[in-house]
């Protein structure tokens, strides 16, 4: 492969809040052999709940603004990654077309730490079993895990799930609003741009995208969910809904389905455009869940900049060029 | 600042292992408002103990081996990119030198992810405070942080010092043996390469050197800490200790030197090869825990590798080339 330019790279945190513990014993650990009966005070100051983002520039940018990847529910930002089975991920392939990359751990995953504090967040985190996996990302169903027999001509590198779930993360179920708060913040410190988000992550870009019309340029949305049904300030900006294949085959996917529809027509009640990208009707059959590290990452991607491209053009006549 | 050309990029797993959880009552979640009332199943087979690894190849490489960066505890792999202030950290620093970096996030912390599987792990995950940082990581004495009043000349850039709390995560006091396993498998990934262990990664790196003598060539440790003081086959591989300022400060801090001393000497006893590099009686002072974020870090990093430089010409002339 041609050697890849760099301009910068690096990374840093975006939003956050300071919180005090107060009133909590003293406790004496040992954090190694060499380092014992250590007087460990859990009361004081700390941060929680900022995100973290690693950045990417390319020397020859091909493309007027940045893309911020967000990741889905249960995983960081190294699912744009290399792709389980060791291809090129799009947060590189993007960079290899010119684009500038900033990829977001959200709140709780990854980089972006958790929180143990005693009393801060609710509820406990929940960890995504394989046969969980397998069956949500419409690999095949949950009673085939066993034998690893999937779904007829899928797309995923079935012979790499396991890569994929050394990927996985626990999640609470309660940090919806920290996470999105801390994906604003990245956007504050970006600046325009567009929104790549899957799954969990395509639903908070949407919000995000309502809260900061005027830097979220577009909103690419990988079958996602948790997106509102009320959109007041879309502000004429456009998204594009992807969906791979399976897509009907139990109700989960099906309601699934039905609230993103339900979301991008909230989208346009709310001033904004959209399109979709339903990939079996274009004669792309067998795609998962796990969109972008599909055998096909590469054709999906295409498809995506091209949307992109079209976007880009449109709003090249509209907005200044950052 | 010039551009940066890399040969390649990415990410992989290693390690860790496959556990089974069984018996456990299905539940009703809620993922979000349109992912309702959906059955969790936490019984199934599940992926822990593995560590992420991200690496940049540049494509001109002025040194052959590479370079893998060992964070230390409550840290995660970021705290080798970007200073907190911003400046250029020691990871690209190292590809702009020609080096290929390998930067790993250990069990448990950042995107190597953490187990909340019932009965799995022992203990209680554990945050530092700002307060403890300040301390421990030596800008000034615990009292004296509420007034920010640091010790005389640090160099660590203290006006950046709520970003670096943002970057602290959670610990563990119960993961060393699982956390040494996956660096160890990183290491054979990765294949014959240098350490550079920062505090417990310092101790980790040691201990990977041990078990794998033929893969680690030299470790670089920055008051590191958990290194054992017996080793067997140090095999001729040599080590070079980094050391800050303050050391003679409080009884902590006396305790890990004499530590790291005795870990040294367990190291030459077991066959191997050992520097120090005591910044202060070079004339460097000032220096903070956090050596690669001082602002002095690229006159650290210079003198880091000018004894890797060294070191890899006489093993140049001994060892195969890779």
């Amino acid at each position: 492969m041609r050697p890849l330019a760099l301009a910068g790279m690096g990374s840093f945190t975006a939003g956050g809040r300071k919180v005090r513990v107060e009133g909590e014993a003293v406790e004496t650990i040992s954090f190694s052999a060499g380092f014992r009966d250590y007087a460990y005070n859990p009361n004081g100051e700390f941060w929680i709940e900022q995100s973290y983002v690693q950045f990417f520039i390319p020397q020859e940018k091909q493309f007027p603004l940045p893309v911020l990847l967000v990741h889905g529910g249960g995983l960081t930002g190294s699912c744009w990654e290399t792709t389980p089975d060791g291809r090129l991920g799009w947060q590189e392939s993007l960079l290899r077309r010119g684009v500038a990359t900033y990829t977001i751990d959200m709140v709780e995953r990854g980089r972006a730490g958790f929180s143990s504090l005693p009393g801060i967040w609710q509820g406990r985190p929940l960890q995504r079993s394989a046969e969980e996996a397998w069956a949500l990302f419409r690999v095949g169903t949950r009673s085939d895990f066993a034998s690893r027999k999937t779904f007829e001509g899928t797309q995923f590198p079935v012979e790499a799930f396991d890569e994929l779930m050394r990927w996985a993360v626990p999640r609470w179920l309660t940090n919806t609003e920290a996470q999105v708060a801390a994906l604003v913040e990245a956007v504050r410190k970006i600046g325009p741009c567009y929104l790549i988000g899957h799954s969990q992550g395509g639903g908070h870009a949407l919000v995000a995208a309502e809260r900061e019309p005027e830097l979220v340029r577009a909103c690419v949305v990988l079958e996602p969910h948790g997106a509102p049904t009320q959109f007041e300030q879309a502000a004429s900006r456009p998204v594009l809904l992807v969906q791979g294949d399976f897509l009907d085959f139990d109700d989960v996917w099906k309601g699934l389905v039905r609230n993103a529809d339900e979301s991008l027509n909230a989208w346009r009640r709310g001033g904004g455009v959209t399109d979709v990208l339903d990939l079996p009707s274009l004669g792309l059959r067998g795609n998962s869940h796990m969109l972008m590290m599909d055998r096909n990452s590469e054709t999906v991607l295409d498809l995506v900049m091209d949307w992109l491209v079209r976007i880009d053009v449109y709003q090249w006549k509209q907005e200044d060029r950052t």
